[in-house]
């Protein structure tokens, strides 16, 4: 269970612990989840040589990994720092960019998921559902399925990998293969804007490093998304405005916003 | 020839069709293109993986490959994912990024160009003209001549290539090696934003994914590009605001704006 | 010494001559500084492969070096770059991103320090401190320590490198080792905008291209950044809006601008 009252707390401690969240990601986004992170209150860095993978997974809240740019030359630091933040008990967040579109991401997936154990995997629904079955094709990075469609094999993926599986669409679905959450807020402008699904993925290794639920750090930063989204629909006139005012969103984001704004 | 009327309807196929673009492209630029893509109806995918070069091309409907933070381990990326673009007869663009700047760039163009026969190459004046003469330098991105000097060059390109060559500059000029369009709108904050040119292309992309002549595409892109260019021009106060705003006059583009802003 | 009509001098020179700046730095913040340099006047250039880093730093007016996003194929590009524009007696700043977090990153600030002698090294106050002391911890790439706390061994860098040491904080304070000059704007949103540090750095390059004097040009680029933060700041609601009115500031400040709003 979540509600408008605990997003808010949740939010408080994640803005009082400024926690450091430690990404390996796309080449895309990264200017774009560092600036989230920022704006709602935690430490980012990007960081991906096998070099000094123990070092910064070692001081770091929360493990992100996104496979949005993959390749070959990277996995090696995804592993070691999967491995290094699964042994200190920080959570780990993967986010199965693509997986469904190329063999070499969804393997890659499994591979992470097999060696890292991570505690949230989120993703859009057809990234979702083709690690779960290789019928699904993802369009590139865009999803060819709707969220609904997704949550029974997101169920299994959850009960399969041990993770929370948070599934990102017009409505999100958030479950620990028993338990289903959801957040019902629909923001038309946001699969206008590169990189959304990628926020929302650091926002949840950010929520993750301060709430020990996995399943309740995942539906909060959905949430945060949601309420953030809905703070900036009217201030938006097109996609690229959209991305400037989110971010003053989760910059400003309060209580009052969040009991306004968040539908469950 | 182009017309208003005909980039309206090529714009209105784009966005019907919203065709998956595949850009192997530099890292400075990778969320405005993506953005742009986003924003006028298509759908961006950024991946570079050899190991994964022959299925992201294979779902494609148009591949763009862009130099501008080139590296040796990128370019056997390109050209698996171009050889498999040529193969499937997807359009191929080409931004020949930096080229006349040092030998490594142009040598990569040369050999991409010779390996993948690019359907359209887009570059600025000092680009397109070292692709074709060794005397001219490029000052590193930035062009050194005028896109009216480099009409002549880009005809030559065009017939040795095979590719429709587009030139951006206060004027642009396209050509297929006989034929010479141009557009003349002339937005001068635009050479102030960086990845503009970049922009060019990936829409460039695009458009030739759903319009079967090249020289057709590439006019209407740079078409495109002007009449944002021109949209926006009232609503920013510098180049940081023009960014923003540009995404969204792509968004929100209609034939009535492409009508009264498009100077041919 | 600076004062408001030697940096609008500065700014006016740099305007004029529009140097190339060659940039080997982080995937985070490239399309920011590109765009800082543009809208300062500057003409930016992003390269990194080992094949043309003597060519691209033979044509440019000054070297940035950033470790941002390191890796081990990366520093053999920026060795090869440093030493070409040591040899060409052209300006190399040096940005020790995270320095102080991994020993990866300190380690290698020590080697390119040392084969490349840069002009003007910039940081944060613990990345500047753990370039002198080992005790000295960065978290992730964010500060932990005040820079009033860093200037004396920012001093003792500066004696033992031969560089200008130049630390950003709430006041900035830049030395040659026995003169510290210091800027003491306070900009409460800057810290919250990732790549900040970078775009001072970068426009560290872009002034001593034309400034000879190193300890006056890292001086002129922190008043640069503090005036433009000035401007930027009743224009923007937040981390976003910041981002993009920056560019616009950084693009049309004038000398009373700087009158106006430089605190020394």
């Amino acid at each position: 269970m979540i509600t408008a009252k605990s997003v808010s707390e949740n939010l408080q401690k994640l803005r009082d612990q400024a926690p450091l969240v430690h990404n390996i990601t796309n080449y895309v986004v990264m200017n774009n989840t560092a600036n989230a992170l920022l704006s709602i209150g935690a430490s980012p860095v990007m960081a991906h040589a096998p070099e000094e993978m123990e070092a910064m997974a070692g001081i770091a809240s929360a493990l992100v990994i996104n496979i949005g740019t993959l390749s070959k030359e990277w996995i090696e630091g995804m592993l070691i720092a999967g491995k290094t933040a699964q042994k200190r008990g920080i959570p780990v967040i993967l986010d199965p960019v693509g997986a469904g579109a190329t063999d070499f991401r969804t393997q890659t997936c499994h591979k992470i998921i097999a060696e890292c154990r991570p505690t949230i995997i989120r993703g859009n629904a057809s990234e979702i559902m083709a690690l779960i079955s290789s019928d699904v094709k993802t369009k590139g990075v865009d999803s060819t399925e709707s969220s609904e469609k997704a949550v029974e094999l997101a169920k299994t993926l959850a009960k399969e990998s041990g993770a929370v599986v948070s599934i990102s669409g017009p409505t999100d679905f958030i479950t620990d293969g028993a338990k289903v959450l959801s957040i019902k807020n629909d923001i038309p402008l946001m699969p206008k804007v590169t990189g959304m699904g990628c926020t929302a993925t650091t926002l949840t290794g950010a929520v993750a490093a301060v709430c020990p639920t996995s399943l309740e750090a995942a539906a909060t930063a959905m949430a945060i998304m949601a309420v953030a989204g809905e703070m900036t629909l009217p201030l938006a006139k097109g996609p690229g405005t959209f991305q400037s005012h989110f971010l003053d969103s989760l910059y400003s984001m309060n209580e009052n916003d969040i009991v306004k704004h968040l539908k469950l």
